[in-house]
């Protein structure tokens, strides 16, 4: 017995560093899709967010997310961890997955996500001031709240609305935040043109893009893996299963459908679309079979290219996608589990709809009262100058590669003396 | 024994994730090596073939390689996997060392690394179409087919050859199929000056290519490790150990080889080197003790250095040392399951010359076959033109560094206006 | 019972794999915080110090850190490992928590981690040859004769002195011996200006520190967590909850600190301070609550600002604050194990500072006398001419990026041609 929850507990425990190395696949597909001018303040808004969200989660986040019995729409077990003061201490009977540290631990590195999803969306023109100050109340109090309405046994989880590792409560969650953030701040300098069409403004580092997405899909491994909360042979096999091939479907769906409509072969669409992929199937990774899984991971990836027209299409400005892949992705997740797998079913369909209308009205009226709360005092963007210039220097003094970035300042000047 | 199960299963999965993230090993060593106005070419291609790699292993590679009883030579088990509507339909006694599929996934990784090998070799020349239609048909049917041989039970294993992680069934059906092409294909423009010596075309990013090897040796854990097929305690860790000292050995050798030939501390040589070792020792990880692998190493690390020189010498243009790394040490660790280790003899010996020469005449042979026809018909090599200007702007219509990559084109001739 | 040796020895082996790619975050940390005309320099001594650190553990260093029973001072049990010739040959019995091999590789890894925190120290103006004789002494010889004082059972270790995972034993190791080498080597040019204040050198590249730092956390899960020593649920997942929360509390507190003295969001701060808190919980991980941990993570975090500061002051130039983050708050973390957590006491903190004081006078003196020794013999800095044009052109014949390093050079005089 014990020698089983020893290896449940390994999982958890290799699951849990999987999800935190996807701060760092955040963070290069953020910067890698953005200019090198605003770097080290994306790097800065990542790095703040993990470890700021870890801390805060052991302060307030995991106890109000799973707060034990509670009325099913607020609850709070108190300040902090339970801390035995040795390792003898703790109760090995807290569940037959995990340890109650594994559990606090796997869960917190999920809280950080939410935040990080925002800051992708937000990239190159957002105060640093106020972004902080969002990600802690975000971080801090809505996400753990939403979420103790499902997985912490709230009264979504009573209506039997089914969300098995986050497509709604992680994505969703971050990508409803995404898209009023980028409403109030206004699209980035250059992004739309006087025509109304938009500009590309092309990421600066698409090695380090495509390195991103793959440790992000790596670490879905753990995010879905772990939510199996033990490793369970079949279910756990069963889901990386079903993980790996929405996301292969969900790259080739993106490739074929943007090489069709646009005539060249897109990188970005591509990896675009295996992270849409990743996220579509996150909801149901349980209870979907290998051809579901395909199916789900195949409409996510032409979700994207659509999904990423349209954003534009309603000049959002959006410089990583996030939108499309966290937000449309996440909700068609949510949907597809009343659509495809072991629960498909009317009732359930509706159920799926219910839920992700609740997070959507929660997730949009709570970001847009701090966000707009934070526009009308200090303000969320930085200034024309600051933005032009990079908000590399203006706040952090530095620069990401200082050898490298000649291009678009001295050097193309120097070219164009020249020429 | 369930307890057991999840364990060994645990293993495994964790191995495939491994062999996952070699996928992005790889890609950072070839564009790392390689020119960076082709980088977005060389990822696009790499994400390709992980992605078509997975759906067609589960399509149809999966149960080509592993048909079950068959007459040895080509079997064929069925369209797509066996889906139980429920995790809980899954038969547990599948196998002692992981699910059915676990089985699928891990096996489902190895796959695509044979033509990602060959995408190495190609590398900055070669059409993105064919090579896409010459990945399906390689990784679709060449590699199970072949792999059918030995891992599934076939002819080659019934004669008693033995290739525990693929030295042979996996680098060198990829390293035989890039020496098939580079023939085909020609060296780069640059490569071979009018005097027929090789010009030296250095790779734009050594520190990707760096963090390539160190990923790919990590990946070789689970290569390797997961090849075990269960997490016996005794064999994985001997695996393990086997495995770090070969790649260990080869670094060194051959450090100390290219510096004693060319009085320099090459680093791509001491990379190089490590792969080597790691493809040397694949073979025969299990079988040896820790001096055979490092003696296995070290001979694998010096072997790089010559054959690097040799391809040159035989005017065959790889960019990334693919044919060194993975064809000639794959043959070299192939046979020192013959020399070294518990199965060392004449016999043995043979019978590994034997299987290596089966798999030469059937790859170089489908190779020859797709890639010919396909040069034949829709063309295999880009224009002049593009391979001059670079194929990412010419076939994906964006560059991996926009705001970086000046040296080459304007800022060259614009230093040359001034001088 | 065999079942749990299974489970234990899975984890101690991701443990060993997760210390290994320690390897590439140590890399990535180093060149991206020093310039770009020294990158291959850099990473080839990270590459050499690991495959040769790797094969000197194998040779000598694993039997003179281990030697089983010894004088507490100094013991070797022998050239080599112990090879049964197959797996099957295997003593089971050796630990319960993981195998003979298993042991061997995952100290293997700890083992050329001391020297590689003496190459980020000594970068930029280290000859490659003498740090070569340097690292073969100190990992071969130094290294493990140190631990076998408390590791291998030693004086250290019948005294009292605890250190759970290295502050002191891998990381004040490296760290005095870093702090010597750069006495020893005098400051790089342009790093301390005639006035004596400390002139700004900025790395070449913050995107790989990140990524280096967030991959050092990560492989931290295996360096505090393998150091449980078997995979026992309660102590392992303490282990990494201390550990995650230190690093988060070492980054905030960094943030803080460095924000209200300096006035701008530090980057390169903030990630030092993680690796701080990350040093700090390491001799104690196993031995704190939650709370203890943020505590020891806050003051790790405000030292290494106030280190790096010291370190300038002194005139000592550490381009990448390793003495800061490894002898600092090594130092700090092994007398945090008298202050907080279930060890502390007057008793076990004067003991600590004992055990810290034995380090200090055996690893400076035996840094003192290898580097001095080669500094009057072979010398040990490169003549001005190679370190004003970088030492991957002198000593490696190479360049990091050949298509993008035009700043610094032909571009920034082409720039001041044209003004």
């Amino acid at each position: 017995m014990e020698t089983l929850l020893t290896t449940n507990n390994v999982w958890m425990m290799i699951c849990t560093g999987l999800v935190f190395i996807m701060h760092l696949g955040f963070g290069f597909l953020e910067i890698g899709l953005t200019r090198q001018k605003n770097t080290i303040n994306i790097l800065f808004k990542n790095i703040f967010i993990l470890t700021v969200g870890l801390l805060l989660y052991c302060l307030v986040g995991f106890n109000l997310m799973y707060p034990g019995e509670f009325n099913g729409f607020l609850g709070f077990a108190g300040i902090g961890l339970q801390s035995p003061i040795t390792a003898e201490g703790l109760d090995l009977s807290y569940n037959e997955g995990y340890t109650y540290w594994t559990d606090f631990l796997f869960q917190g590195m999920f809280a950080a996500t939410a935040a990080t999803i925002v800051s992708g969306a937000v990239a190159e023109r957002i105060k640093i001031v106020p972004f902080m100050i969002f990600t802690v109340i975000y971080v801090g109090l809505v996400y753990p709240i939403a979420g103790s309405w499902k997985w912490g046994g709230g009264f979504l989880d009573k209506m039997g609305f089914y969300d098995f590792a986050g497509s709604t409560l992680v994505h969703s969650v971050g990508g409803w935040a995404a898209i009023i953030a980028i409403a109030l701040l206004g699209a980035r300098i250059g992004k739309f043109k006087e025509d109304g069409k938009p500009g590309a403004i092309p990421g600066h580092n698409i090695p380090l893009a495509m390195g991103g997405v793959l440790i992000l899909w790596l670490g879905w491994f753990g995010f879905n893996g772990g939510s199996v909360l033990s490793a369970d042979p079949a279910l756990t096999s069963l889901v990386l299963v079903t993980t790996c091939l929405a996301a292969a479907a969900g790259g080739v769906a993106s490739f074929l459908v943007s090489t069709a409509l646009y005539k060249k072969y897109d990188l970005t669409m591509f990896l675009n679309g295996i992270l849409g992929g990743l996220v579509g199937i996150t909801a149901g990774a349980d209870l979907m079979n290998p051809t579901d899984a395909i199916l789900i991971g195949l409409i996510a990836g032409a979700i994207i290219v659509f999904g990423v027209a349209l954003i534009d299409k309603l000049k959002l400005d959006d410089p990583v996608g996030a939108v499309a892949v966290h937000l449309i992705c996440g909700i068609w997740g949510t949907l597809a589990v009343g659509i495809f797998g072991s629960k498909a079913g009317f009732t359930q369909f509706f159920v799926q709809l219910e839920g992700a209308a609740v997070y959507a009205a929660f997730c949009c009226s709570t970001a847009f009262i701090i966000l707009y709360t934070l526009k009308k005092t200090v303000g969320i963007r930085v200034s024309k100058e600051e933005e032009l210039e990079g908000l590399d220097n203006f706040e952090h003094g530095m620069e990401a590669y200082p050898e490298m970035s000649t291009t678009s300042t001295e050097v193309k000047s120097s070219l164009m003396m020249n020429s």
